[in-house]
Parts: structure tokens; C-alpha cells; sequence
């Protein structure tokens, strides 16, 4: 892999001009804080979503941007769909997912089949329909399971701890497989903890730092597990969503995985501290490791990203704070959207 | 993970008598030969195979046991069924499986639904009607895809280059999460190439092993890639099935995946001239490489099962020339039973 040219962090914007572009998983939380930043750089975009409840899309999530972009509602599982939708797309931003650990475990079938059959849908569509397509695919760092060294290189093995750290990893390998052997470009991006405007609050099956939000917006008690010292890394939305533009405007990256998080690690107790004392309100709460969580928990983990950020220029811009700060704002504002029971 | 008693060589065999075994794939390769130990072991096996075409299982693959053991034709995609099945089993050999690479790269979906679907569907049946079950799954070294050093351990990155690889790889993962979290044992023995008796050598579809056997026993080219110098190992058949017996009788392997192979690395050529050497029949034919064939090669591949034979005692005991020896013995007098275009 070579690095893309040194102007690459001026222009990459640029590319997404006129570009015909579709977001999987579009009205969900990084799919449209992308599709915010794709509208703003002039692109045509396509959101598909299947707004299942409870997975995260939301309407109110396009908000302003309603009219500059199309929305097709589409279950990616669906094979005809999908081939009608991809075709004449220039970069597939590949979102779509079921992202709880919890469900995946209650109900593996479904996860199974939204993270892994959905997957071979949408690259045989590009591989039959729109061989030239750029996709990149919204990995995870879950796939790493519990690290064996910190931080977290892409040297290092993938041993997932549930079902759905399993289906993630497969999805991605499907990406890159059709990479080499189909010429289907594509990359994957494994995001680490990723917070911000426009996340589920609803519940909280879906990672715990929506949820922590909420609670703190409602002056409730966090639970943390244990003492609170395990370490995690955390991506602000817009810092997300720029990997996924850098991504999508360079071949460099074809055919590899890439970490995006890091470069500080930080306790869950002082996250809940920097939380609280932004929100003003709730309380933070230690509790004994409830048995099914602690038998899946991986302990301390963050990122090391360089190999993304040596390929793109990428960098995280938004300090934690300030990020946290932002998002509560964000949903101090709009969280009716975010409460109601239909979205 | 500590070893088991150091008698334990001694005694495995003991543990199946009267065991109530299943092994799903049972009138397959592997699986029948793992059927004809276990009978003589005094085990109470139950085979389940869906006889799919093409597949492998062949009934006159228990020519010999047909009366000490029970077939039942089910399809382990198939819940309610799997779910009746597993009730009672001790042990479950689970060897069920698309085994096909270039099958998987034509029809992605087939390969996802055998080789994850079902595992899901078996784990989940032992999980919710056999919790006390003891599941060994055939894992293959075709997870690590081309790899970094040699010999490959398990410490080795899995990084699959065809569909097949990747969907093995989940299956495989999965029984470890269910080990984990789930409490149903079971274990992951990642096999090298198996050959010997009994395998499909009706068609080239599922390794080129049976497939070169049936050309030297019927007089023709043996066409091989390149200079014929990539490495592989070989196990002869009845040493992985040893290794599945001793797998299913001790508890220290739970939760672990491991290499069966090795100890020694032959080249394509030197497999070929031995075996044509064997045969009395047949020649080697040296051509380039097919693109599609070249492109999910993995170079010289062999592994190292230290971590097995750690903890089992298990060795490999019949060496290749005398393997090839047996099996072009067999096919001779059976080939008949494997050439027809029914099983």
C-alpha cells in the first residue's frame, strides 16, 4: 500500500462533487451525520435504510437535509432490491447492520442474516450490477474480542466474544474477498466506541454511550460495572464520518482493513465524570458485574490507527469533551425525536 | 489449558463404549471413517447426513456397519429436526459442511446458509435440548488463508481468501462463543488436508487430492500449476479421525481451536510423483496457472500442531506413501461405489 498523494487531505472533498454516492443504513447515526457531510460537498446521495425499529434509523435524522437527498426504504437482505439500487452508484458507503451484542446473542438467526447474508447481497449486486463501485464497510473493532496487547494494531488476531463480533467479521472479509478475487473495490473501516448527534437513545442494547447520554440528560443514575478503570477510545461522529469520505476518495486503501479510533484511551469512570459534569445533572452508580455481561466483557481496549491515518491524512479533531458537550446539546434540543416509541 | 492424564493414549478409546455419539456429514468422508472407529469402539452411533449431491456422503461409506449404526437423512440447516436429534448425544462430532471453495465463490448464498445457518441452528439446538453435549467441529487450515510464516500455528492470523474460508471461520468461531458464554463444550480442530478412503472423487470441486487419486488410478494427466514446488501436509484419514476421538473425550480442549497436520511439508510434485509412482499409472503435466486459481492461491502452506498433540498425545502415525499405498487399494477394489454419478 502506498500512501495517497500529499495534497490528498486538500482535495478529498472535492472528489464528492456530482459524485453519485448510496449510504446502507442511511437514516442511522453515522450514515447520516455522512450523508449531512456528503450534501454539504454537493454529492448525489442515496439513502437506503430499512428503518427496522429499535436499530437506530430515524427519520428525523435528515432533518434539513430532506429535500437534497432520495431515500429508498430497503432491506439490504432483499437480493432484487439491491441490484436495482446499486447500479450507477460510484461509492457505496456500506452501514447497514445490526449493531446490538445483546440481540445477536438472544436471536443469532436474524443477526446472521442482517450482518452477514445482507453483506453477500449487496457485493454479488455490485459484482453483477456495478462491477466499478467503490464500497467501504463500516467495521468494528468488536471483532478483535478481548486484546491480547494494547493498543490494538490490525496485526492482531480477530477473536470475537459474541455472534455478532463473528457475523461483523465475516461481513468484512466477504468485503475484501470480493476486493481480490472479484475486483470489487473495497475497504473496511473497524470503528471503535463512535458517539454524537443523531444515535439511538431509546434503549440500551446498542453499546453504552448513547445510552449513558440519556441518562445523564435525565438526571438518572449510570451504572458502571465494577470499578469503572477499563479503558476505551472514542470517535466523535464528524471525525467518523470524515474517515469514511477519505476512504471513499482513495484506491490506496482497496483491499485492506483499517482501525479508526484512538489515539487516547480513557476509563469508563472518568468518562462518566467528564459526562456528568457537562450534563449537570445524574449521578454516577458502581455495581457488581452482572454474570452475562462480565462472561462477554473484554476489558480495557483502544485503538491504534496509524495505518489509517499514514494511508489517508485522517486525524481525530474533536477532544472528548468537547464532543460530549456537543452531543448533549444536540440532544437537549431534538430528543423528543429520540424518545418517542415509532421514530 | 492443562493435559489431560498422561494415560490418557491409553484409555480415550475406552470412553466411547457405549457413548452415545451423533456425527452430522456421517456418510461423508471424514465422518464415515470416524463411524467405522467408533463402532468397533462399542459406541452407539447415530449419523446425520443430507445426502446432498455432490457433497461427499455416500452411503456405501458404512458398507460393513450398516446394521450397528442409525442413519438419519435430515438436512442440518433444518431446526426442528436438529433440535429432535441432538437430544440424548454425548458427544457430537459435527462435521457437516459445504467443503467446496470454488462452489463458494459461484453461489456465495449455499455456502452462507451450510456453513453458518447450520451451525447456528446445531449450537443452538444443544444450547436449548442438550446443554450437557460435547460438540467437536471440523475446522480447516483453509482459515488462515496465505500465510505470514511457516509453519502456521494457531497464534497465525485468520485471514480467509475465498467465501468458503470466511463462513468456516464463523462456524468455527461460533462454537467457541457458545463454549464460553453458553456453557455447551466444544472445540475446533482445524484440519490440514485429509486423505484416504472414502472420500468423493467424482468430481474436482473439493480438494485435488481424491481428485489426482482418481487420475492416477485411471491412467491420466495429473495437471499441476506452475513448478508443482508450494508445500503442503497431508493426514491420512484415520489419524484425523483419531484426532476427532480423542478430541471428544477429554474436557482440556473445550474452548480451543487447534491445527491437526504436519509434521512434514511435501510438495505438490513430489505428492504427484509418489503417488504416480504408488499407482503404476498415470503422468504429471506441468501447466501455468489458471488467473481465477491463482488468485485465491495460498502459496506453501503446512502447520504445526504442537498445541494438539499438547494436549492429547494425538501423532500422526501413517505416513503419506503408506496412505497412498491404502487408499489407491481401496479405490481399486470400491471405485466402482464412487464414480457413479448417485451415491
Amino acid at each position: 500500500m502506498t500512501a495517497p498523494p500529499a495534497t490528498f487531505s486538500d482535495t478529498y472533498r472535492e472528489f464528492y462533487r456530482h459524485r453519485r454516492v448510496m449510504i446502507t443504513g442511511g437514516l442511522g447515526f453515522i450514515g447520516s451525520n455522512l450523508a449531512h457531510r456528503l450534501v454539504d460537498l454537493g454529492a448525489d446521495v442515496l439513502l437506503v435504510d430499512s428503518l427496522i425499529p429499535d436499530y437506530g434509523g430515524n427519520l428525523f435524522n435528515i432533518a434539513g437535509i430532506e429535500s437534497r437527498v432520495n431515500v429508498n426504504i430497503a432491506d439490504v437482505r432483499q437480493a432484487t432490491t439491491m441490484n436495482y439500487l446499486v447500479q450507477g452508484r460510484d461509492v457505496i458507503f456500506n452501514l447497514a447492520g445490526q449493531v446490538s451484542h445483546i440481540d445477536s446473542m438472544r436471536d443469532p438467526h436474524t443477526d446472521l442474516a442482517i450482518n452477514c447474508q445482507s453483506q453477500l447481497t449487496m457485493l454479488e449486486a455490485c459484482r453483477q450490477h456495478n462491477p466499478t463501485a467503490k464500497v467501504v464497510y463500516a467495521g468494528t473493532r468488536q471483532i478483535y474480542g478481548k486484546p491480547d496487547r494494547l493498543p490494538v494494531d490490525e496485526t492482531h488476531l480477530v477473536r470475537p466474544t459474541d455472534i455478532n463480533g463473528i457475523n461483523k467479521a465475516a461481513g468484512e472479509q466477504y468485503h475484501i474477498v470480493y476486493n481480490n478475487v472479484f475486483g470489487v473495490a473495497a475497504c473496511s473501516l473497524r470503528l471503535t466506541n463512535i458517539y454524537g448527534p443523531r444515535q439511538l437513545i431509546r434503549h440500551n442494547r446498542q453499546g453504552f454511550i448513547g445510552w449513558f447520554m440519556r441518562l445523564a440528560l435525565e438526571g438518572r443514575d449510570i451504572q458502571i460495572y465494577g470499578d469503572g478503570s477499563q479503558l476505551r477510545d472514542f470517535v466523535y461522529v464528524d471525525d467518523a464520518a470524515d474517515a469514511f469520505l477519505r476512504a471513499g476518495a482513495t484506491d490506496v486503501v482497496n483491499g485492506g482493513v483499517f482501525n479508526v479510533g484512538g489515539p487516547d484511551a480513557v476509563s469508563h469512570r472518568d468518562l462518566v465524570t467528564m459526562l456528568l459534569e457537562e450534563a449537570g445533572a445524574g449521578r454516577a452508580q458502581y455495581i457488581e458485574w452482572p454474570e452475562e455481561k462480565r462472561r462477554i466483557d473484554i476489558g480495557s481496549f483502544y485503538t491504534d490507527s496509524s495505518k489509517f491515518v499514514a494511508a489517508t491524512g485522517w486525524q481525530r479533531t474533536v477532544g472528548l469533551r468537547d464532543g460530549l458537550r456537543r452531543t448533549l446539546a444536540y440532544y437537549r434540543e431534538h430528543s423528543a425525536h429520540y424518545l418517542e416509541s415509532k421514530s
